[in-house]
C-alpha cells in the first residue's frame, strides 16, 4: 500500500497540524522532523542508534545513491530499507537539488528533456530526467518518492521562476506518468520563490495532477531569507488539499520548523543538525552551543539537563569539547545523535501543543527562551 | 584495591594459560585482547558499542592524553573511567612508545633524567620522565599502569640494546619510587630486542622491583620480524613469576596472539583492528577481506555468517563496502567493531582450548583456515 495521511487535530489559532501517516513501515506522527541519510546513512550513527531518537521517516538521496552504489545494487538488495537496515519508513529525494547545488562546477544545460551535467565525484557527463528520477526511486523502493523539480537560485527573476514553473509542472506530469511502484507514494513540489501568484499557480496546477502528497521547494537556497520563507508556505499552504501531507524540504532551524508548523505544514528534513554537530555545535533549549569553546573545557554536565538523548545521559561537555577538539569521529555522532534528538523532540511537543491548543503559547516561550538566553 | 590475577589452567602441551583478572571494575579473563583507544576513545565507537563486544579492559594513551585535554582535566572528571564513560577496567601505557614513534620530526633527546622532545601537534618542548609518566597516570586512575621504558628502534645494535636496558630498569625504579595511587597496579616492561641474555638480564632486574605484573616490550617496532617477536617472547617468559600477568604490548594480528599464549602470554592490545577497518579491511577465520574489493558489491550476506558480532547481525558486505567506498565513517566503525570482537572472541576460544586441553589443535586449524583460504 502507498502511505495514508489522517488528519485528526488542528490548532485552535494557527494552522498547526496534528496527524498520523500510516506506512509499510509503521505509523508516525506529525509534525516531524526527518533525520537526513544522503548517503544511505546518517552520518555516522547505525540504524539503532537513529531509531533510539525515536526518529519516524527518515530522507536518503536520489542523487547521491544513482552515482554509488548504483539503484540496481540497492534493488538487487531489496531496496533501501534492508540495504541500509532501516525498518522505518524512508523518503527518497529528486536529485533535483543535488544536481543543481553539486554539479561539477555548477556546468549544467536545463533542457525540456532533462538537465544535462556533470557528476560531482568524476565529472562524467550525465542526464537527469523526470522519468529517469522516478525510474531510481521506484528501484531504491522508498515509501514516499519526490517528482523531480528545477530548485532556481533565491536570486531568480520573475520571469525566470516562471518559466521555471511551467516547465517543473510539465516534468511533476510525465514523472507521474512512468511512476510504477504500488508502494511507493509519490509527492508532487510546490515552486515559485516568494510571489503570491507564482506560488499560487504552482500549488492549484501540481495539485491538480493529484500527488500522495506535496511539498515546498525553494525555500532553503542560499540567500533565501527567512521572511521569504515564511511567505512562500504562507503563499502555498491555502492551494493544497487537507488531506494530504505537507512537507517543507531542506528547513531544520528549530525556530523554523515551528513557525513551519504554525503555517500548516507537517514534516521536515535537513542535514543542519548533523552538519553542526560534526562542527561541535549542539541545540539547547537556550540557543546553539559550540563546544569548541574553552569554557567546556572541566564542564562535567551533560549538553542538557532536560535532555534524554543517548547522549546527555552518558556523556559530559568536557568530554564531547576533547573529541571535537582532537578530532575523533565520536565527537560528531554523539552531538549528531543529541542535535537529531532535539528537532525531533520539538515536533513531539508541538504535536502536544496542537492537542493542547497552545501553539502559540509554545511558540512564545520556545523563542524567547532559545532567542534571549544563548549561552555561547 | 589493585588488580589481583588468578592462574587457574595451564595447558597441558604449551605454555598457554587460562586466569581471571580481578579489578575495581569487575573480573575479566585471560587470554584477553584489548581495544585501544588512544584518545579516551576506541575510534569512532561508543562505549556501549566497545562493551557490546564483549570487552574487558581497554586501554588509554598517556602521551595523547596528556597533551590533550591533560591529565588534570580528566582527574577533576573523577579518572578515566568517568570521563569517557567505561565502566571497565583501564590499562595506561606509559606515553613511552608514543615519544619516540610520534615525536615531531622525530627529534627527541634521551638523556638520564628522561625524554626530551617536540609535540607532534604544535612543536612544543615537553620533557617526559618516568616519575612524570606516573603521576600522570596516577592522575589519570587507570586500574593498570605502566613503568616509563625506553622503546629502542629493531635497528638498535647490541651495546645500544644494553645501555637502553639498564637505564630502563633505573627509570622503572624510580617510576615505581612515586607511584602514589592505591587503586592502579603498576606493571614493569621487558626490553631487549632478540637477543637472549639481554631479556633474560630485563627480566630478572625487573622483576627484583616486584611489580604487579609485567609487559613484554619491543616487539611491534617497525621492521621487527615475526621469529624476532616469538624468540623475544621465549627470551622473556622464563624469568616472569608465574602468579602475576604477562601482557605482550602492541601485537594484534590473530597469528600471533595466539603464538604469544602459546609461549605463556595474557593479555595484547593493538590499534590493528580498528585502523584496517577504517582501511576496509575485516578478518574473517578464512583470512584478511577487503570490502573494497568489487566483488562485494552485490554480497548482500554479512563479513562471516559465524560472527555473533552487531555489524554482521545487522550489515551486509554490500552495505559496508558502499559506505567504505564513499567515505562515510559509519564504515570504518561497523568494521572496527568486527574486527575488535573477532580478536576478542579468538581469545575467548583459546581460553575454551586450554581448559580443554586443546590449545595445539586449536592454533592449526585456525591458522589452516586463516592462511590457505585467504578469500582476497
Amino acid at each position: 500500500m502507498k502511505i495514508e495521511y489522517s488528519l485528526l487535530k488542528t490548532d485552535k489559532n494557527t494552522k498547526a497540524r496534528y496527524g498520523k501517516i500510516k506506512t509499510n513501515y509503521g505509523e508516525v506522527e506529525t509534525p516531524m522532523f526527518m533525520p537526513v541519510g544522503t548517503r544511505a546513512s546518517i552520518k555516522g550513527l547505525t540504524t539503532d542508534q537513529v531509531k533510539q531518537c525515536n526518529s519516524g521517516i527518515i530522507l536518503a538521496n536520489t542523487y547521491h545513491l544513482w552515482l554509488r552504489p548504483g539503484e540496481d545494487v540497492i534493488n538487487h538488495a531489496g531496496g533501501l530499507h534492508k540495504f541500509m537496515n532501516y525498518n522505518g519508513p524512508i523518503l527518497t529525494d529528486s536529485g533535483g537539488f543535488q544536481v543543481f547545488s553539486l554539479a561539477k562546477n555548477k556546468e549544467k544545460d536545463i533542457t525540456e528533456e532533462g538537465v544535462h551535467f556533470k557528476s560531482h565525484i568524476d565529472g562524467k557527463k550525465l542526464l537527469l530526467t523526470p522519468e529517469k528520477s522516478i525510474a531510481i526511486q521506484n528501484k531504491l523502493d522508498s515509501d514516499i518518492a519526490m517528482s523531480f523539480d528545477e530548485c532556481p537560485p533565491a536570486s531568480a527573476s520573475y520571469q525566470y521562476l516562471k518559466n521555471s514553473i511551467e516547465r517543473t509542472i510539465r516534468w511533476a506530469k510525465r514523472g507521474k506518468a512512468v511512476h510504477s511502484n504500488p508502494n511507493q507514494a509519490l509527492f508532487g513540489i510546490v515552486q515559485g520563490g516568494a510571489y503570491e501568484d507564482l506560488r499560487k499557480f504552482s500549488a492549484v496546477e501540481t495539485v491538480k495532477l493529484d500527488f500522495d502528497g506535496y511539498s515546498i521547494g525553494g525555500v532553503a537556497n542560499d540567500g533565501e531569507s527567512k521572511e521569504d520563507m515564511y511567505k512562500a508556505i504562507d503563499y502555498s499552504i491555502p492551494y493544497l488539499p487537507i488531506d494530504k501531507v505537507r512537507y517543507l524540504m531542506g528547513v531544520g532551524d528549530p525556530i523554523d520548523i515551528i513557525e513551519g508548523v504554525i503555517r500548516g505544514v507537517d514534516i521536515f528534513d535537513c542535514v543542519l543538525p548533523t552538519r553542526i554537530a560534526r562542527h561541535g555545535q549542539a541545540f539547547t533549549s537556550h540557543g546553539k552551543i559550540n563546544l569548541n569553546n574553552a569554557k567546556f573545557i572541566e564542564d562535567f554536565t551533560p549538553i542538557a539537563t532536560d535532555c534524554d538523548c543517548y547522549t546527555c545521559k552518558h556523556y559530559t561537555k568536557s568530554y564531547l569539547r576533547h573529541l571535537i577538539t582532537v578530532g575523533e569521529s565520536l565527537g560528531g555522532s554523539l552531538l549528531s545523535i543529541h542535535n537529531i534528538r532535539f528537532l525531533i523532540k520539538l515536533t513531539e511537543d508541538l504535536r502536544q501543543a496542537i492537542k493542547e491548543d497552545k501553539v502559540l503559547e509554545f511558540r512564545n516561550q520556545f523563542i524567547n527562551k532559545y532567542q534571549n538566553k544563548n549561552t555561547d
